[in-house]
């Protein structure tokens, strides 16, 4: 396996001048995230007005000027999520929701900020019935009853796969779509999730109108919370701890953007990810001249 | 007086960042450094690749889309040197190298890094016949022998107003290109300065090749050292010691860009400028509510 100087999660403009930096200085990168850059992004269209050397510009406009430079640079996106980021001693390994998993010797964490909070006993149950990744996790809910938390209609392929394995999928969409799905064992539930409860492992989905029975319960967000993506990851609130050089508690990972806290900017952003870059550029050179 | 919301002192990526999104957001601005933006930047011929949506430009064309912003968002520049920044309680007030005075609630320091260190001595006799303004101090040296340090060309006018007033002036450029001055009691040593030396003020100027006898020693920079430039400022080397909100030790005056601390790169500094402005501008807005 390939194993990457720096894993880059994230394509908004932190995880994109992160990735930039890091192939100017001759660094094998891998970009996670979307070609669509940031969906955030592309969906303003008043003047984004203060973004030095982009004048007025609309989101879109802006990651047409993003792209460009990505082109010229060589640099490509891969579209996968980032299900768990396991800090490995000397590298850290990324499972990515297709079930695979990529190596790096850093990662720089740009996936946004994640509004909300985990629901009352996620964090509990997790690994005991909660789980984010259904290509991951199908196997050990065969033939059982799972409910799926879906935050946006790009989820529903997951879920429909559990469908294939499990013997009744309740389906939760955080969203207005109808969701659509090919197997008839998945149970669209429009009701608003409100807490997890188990004993040993999962046993029950409490919603705002019911409580659901289940071995399991997915929950499929468009990111995950910082403590999550990365167990061992020191968290203040929504954001990632970091000091001024973008370094979190675990040596090796770095945060930028939105993730790393307030504000939401984008050349705050861009400007965190730049040095998030360096800072995995140095922890790099210096582990190979300790020759480790 | 008018006395500004902020006051953004330097016009390199992080000090334009800031009176842009400062101005965004409505505030009163003055923006002072020079109407070329970044000396440092113009000189740049290779193509800068790094800096996110501005895809292999010269320093120049950078420059170029930066004064461009500035004209559509009807920001200027004044160009003023800034001697000292003085707190005073509730606002700031700021000594400008013609012998002005300005005025605001809050300060962004955005000067950059000033290579090398104070003088030996030039700490401690500051005020006691160091002086970083001729415009200002020159009433205080009449009919008396000072030397003036000159950093660039641009000080020389300083220095030649100096031979007005005094008896004498040696003028030390720390440049190659050669002096003119139109009052004939200056005289140009091609010296190193090296120790200011005295007892309750200023006595001797000690350079790689001589003494000289002197009442006092006018050193113009094109920066000042952030600690002189704001006296109570904390610092660390040649940094300014920031937080991640780019708050300093004093309420109401932040930090951006080079003068923050490395990494020395456009977009950081530019990020910066951006987090530093909305912290001044959430720091004005508090001041207000709280009726202050």
């Amino acid at each position: 396996m390939t194993r990457y100087d720096i894993a880059v999660i994230g394509t908004g403009p932190a995880g994109l001048e992160a990735a930039i930096t890091a192939t100017v200085r001759n660094k094998n990168v891998l970009l996670l995230g979307s070609k669509q850059l940031s969906n955030k992004m592309q969906v303003v269209d008043h003047p984004i007005r203060n973004y030095l050397g982009l004048c007025d510009v609309t989101g879109k406009e802006m990651a047409e000027a993003f792209q460009k430079q990505l082109d010229v640079l060589g640099i490509e996106v891969t579209e996968k999520k980032v299900t768990t980021v396991y800090a490995m001693g000397s590298y850290y390994s990324l499972q990515l929701s297709d079930g695979e998993y990529a190596e790096a010797e850093t990662v720089i964490l740009a996936t946004g900020v994640v509004a909300g909070k985990p629901y009352p006993g996620e964090e509990a149950f997790l690994g005991r019935g909660v789980s984010y990744c259904a290509t991951c996790d199908a196997p050990l809910y065969r033939g059982k009853t799972v409910a799926v938390i879906g935050g946006s209609p790009e989820e529903e392929a997951e879920a429909d796969f559990l469908g294939e394995v499990c013997e009744k999928v309740y389906y939760i969409p955080l969203y207005k779509e109808e969701p659509y799905f090919t197997h008839d064992n998945l149970v669209v539930l429009k009701e608003k999730p409100q807490e997890i409860k188990g004993a040993m492992k999962v046993t029950e989905l409490v919603t705002d109108q019911a409580s659901h029975t289940v071995d399991g319960v997915f929950i499929l967000r468009a990111a995950q919370f910082p403590g999550q993506l990365v167990p061992g990851l020191e968290t203040e609130g929504n954001a990632v701890k970091v000091d001024l050089q973008m370094r979190t508690n675990l040596p090796g990972l770095f945060a930028a953007g939105d993730i790393a806290g307030q504000p939401y900017q984008y050349i705050k952003a861009a400007g965190q990810g730049n040095v998030a870059a360096l800072s995995a550029v140095s922890y790099i050179d210096e582990k190979k001249r300790a020759g480790k």
